[in-house]
């Protein structure tokens, strides 16, 4: 039967993403690899910190000589000297009963193993101070290499960098990494009804929103991005199109518009017909985004997004995303921000598909005052972007789950 | 007392700088604007989707010509045309018991207010279908403007563009539009104890790690950023750097370093000494990042963060993205992703501070099934950077709690 669809779940989908290689790699300065991924384990070549450091303006002591210390019985010391900041500490040595100045970052002196705060230390005259806190051995002080010994795998391949894995590079002099590069993202967009956005639509015609989106996504998600503009309804026109993507060695073709019957039609034949390409899904067992498809060519992946944006958007959070970070050699998982919400009224699915509704996120407490967050659906058709711009994430609505109650507990993909 | 701390709370920093005035704004294309913030309210130019379009393939009805059709009675109508893709449909007309062929995606035939699915009609002859379920008026049709009227305000300034904003400003062929420029941040670090990360420190001396976390934090949120590099620990040299800082008109001065108190009462000196500058904030009840320090200058603010990186990148994420959001004019709120999570085990706390734990989140579920997140606490000093990449986001104990126990609910900040 015309039409007919071989329904995948969104879990098959995302398993036969699986095998797709990481793209090649690229090294570059620590500053220009924010959000990238690692391509390389990463090992220090040093110990960091590379000195044991205190933690607190104070003295540092031998622990031991102040145990017991205590208000009515301090423990008695001999200032014998301090290490200024960016001093070398092992040039001055604590012996029993003795103390040494010492200031947050300073160097812990050789014979300390521990800091006490300047506020349990009081000066009693020359060079002599009493201690009315005892310390534990290791108390306000980080020791060398506690936070990477040297030879010690700082990050596995597959990290994604944030702001303080650069610090640790920079910490441990490590000024270049070896990162995945930016898959490259072609996005067609298809439909006879569609004009450039910066054309005025005549009758019957709309602007094309998809194109701005999805490439938006792409960038936003570490792609370069290739525009390949509006491509008429046609399978010539996008045999042709998804031909030129390849030749550009795409690690994505993202096709959307053609989501009528007709149209979804020819773009299912030409995912087919590609040289060397194999159709992998067409549908999907969810809402929205059933009539998503999925081909391969060698290590590029082909989607047909369906036309309406919302449903677009949709399938790329979901499968395209995945295919990124499988791409970058990342775990897709750890790019989804999921968490638990409770359903503000009735959110109806059925058994057998997926549902992904557009929710706002709000703080609130159950009656027993713990926080939680309320999911509200977004109301208004699914076909409309402004739904979109309403939401702040999608609940789910797994497949064996016949909808939501008031007061149930779901899951939300928060937006980045 | 030297040293003493007027602590304010974090809720009280954050009103303070809440009449921080946004900086310029920009026009600029709309494909350079992703997470960037309008500065002027954008209203539609014309209706969004400009016509009424089918959200099917099937036919275009009047939809009380369906009432009462069912299986057993269907309703009976005659084919008298079709609207192509991107084809005028004011052209046809749809009258009394007739139905026009029409694509997902299609103008809306004049006369007709519903469509049917192709799934609810069986051709029976020629032109003639029956139908055999009815469809309520505006059923599979979204209509002109139900995404946005002319003249409607679309965003209202403040609203950060993600890829939905954009396809709207596609959508209704806004390729411009006013954002709030990019603010400066000027990166200081201080501390005799640093060298360049690209030095080999001498004993006694680290790499600075600040300069690189603070630069790449800020810009992710959307800043322009110089970096001063490290100024050595003295008055002078701070005051010559703050106020370079300020002439090159900077919207933030990112000060870290000088966590022992004698470096932070220079630093605080600097900052009461600058011509204009009025200190408001020197001490925070909130752990780690008590001795934060916050200035104004005009405009501009001037934050003293402290030495250690973990607790830098604390106060960076309270209070510098915090300020950065006022400057943009946005909802600080809103570039918040805050999460409900339940506490694996016992978190210790004490009344009159607010915690920040450094947490790794799990999903998990409680005993009734409900999925929720678990927050295990990343072990370690807060001096160490390791602990900060071990970690998903800050579980926040408020001042008027007692630390949490394993199993109750607390709210974690999630890292972006």
């Amino acid at each position: 039967m015309k039409g007919f669809f071989n329904l995948v779940t969104s879990s098959r989908l995302q398993a036969l993403l699986a095998d797709l290689e990481p793209v090649a790699a690229e090294t570059l300065p620590i500053d220009e690899v924010i959000g990238r991924v690692v391509a390389r384990d990463v090992f220090a070549g040093e110990d960091l910190p590379p000195f044991s450091r205190s933690t607190m303006d104070g003295f540092a002591v031998r622990a031991r000589d102040s145990f017991g210390a205590s208000e009515s019985e301090p423990a008695l010391f001999s200032v014998s000297g301090e290490v200024r900041m960016g001093e070398d500490g092992t040039g001055v040595c604590v012996r029993p009963g003795q103390a040494v100045r010492i200031w947050t970052g300073g160097q812990l002196p050789a014979g300390a193993d521990a800091v006490v705060m300047l506020e349990y230390a009081r000066e009693i005259g020359q060079d002599m101070i009493e201690v009315f806190r005892a310390v534990a051995p290791s108390e306000n002080i980080i020791e060398r290499g506690q936070d990477y010994r040297k030879g010690e795998m700082v990050f596995p391949k597959g990290t994604r960098l944030r702001a303080q894995e650069l610090g640790v590079l920079a910490g441990l002099g490590i000024l270049e990494v070896e990162v995945r590069k930016q898959p490259l993202a072609v996005v067609i967009s298809t439909g006879d009804e569609l004009v450039p956005r910066e054309e005025s639509p005549p009758p019957g015609k709309i602007r094309d929103i998809n194109t701005t989106t999805i490439s938006a996504l792409c960038r936003a998600d570490g792609c370069r991005v290739f525009r390949m503009g509006i491509i008429p309804d046609s399978y010539e026109d996008m045999l042709d199109a998804c031909r030129k993507a390849l030749e550009m060695e795409a690690d994505l073709v993202l096709v959307s518009g053609g989501s009528s019957v007709g149209n979804r039609d020819f773009t299912m034949k030409v995912f087919r017909d590609l040289e060397g390409s194999e159709l992998l899904v067409h549908g999907v067992s969810i809402r929205p985004g059933k009539p998503t498809l999925v081909a391969k060519r060698g290590n590029a992946v082909l989607f047909g997004l369906p036309g309406h944006v919302g449903s677009a958007m949709v399938v790329y959070w979901l499968f395209v995303r995945h295919a990124i970070s499988v791409l970058l050699g990342a775990d897709p998982e750890k790019g989804v921000i999921k968490a638990p919400a409770i359903c503000s009224e009735h959110f109806p699915s059925v058994i057998g598909r997926e549902d992904y509704v557009r929710v706002a996120l709000e703080r609130s407490y159950t009656e027993e005052g713990k926080p939680v967050l309320m999911a509200r659906p977004v109301h208004g058709k699914s076909g409309l972007i402004s739904t979109l711009v309403k939401a702040d994430g999608l609940l789910v609505i797994p497949r064996d789950v016949e909808g939501y109650h008031g007061g149930e507990y779901g899951e939300v993909i928060i937006f980045p």
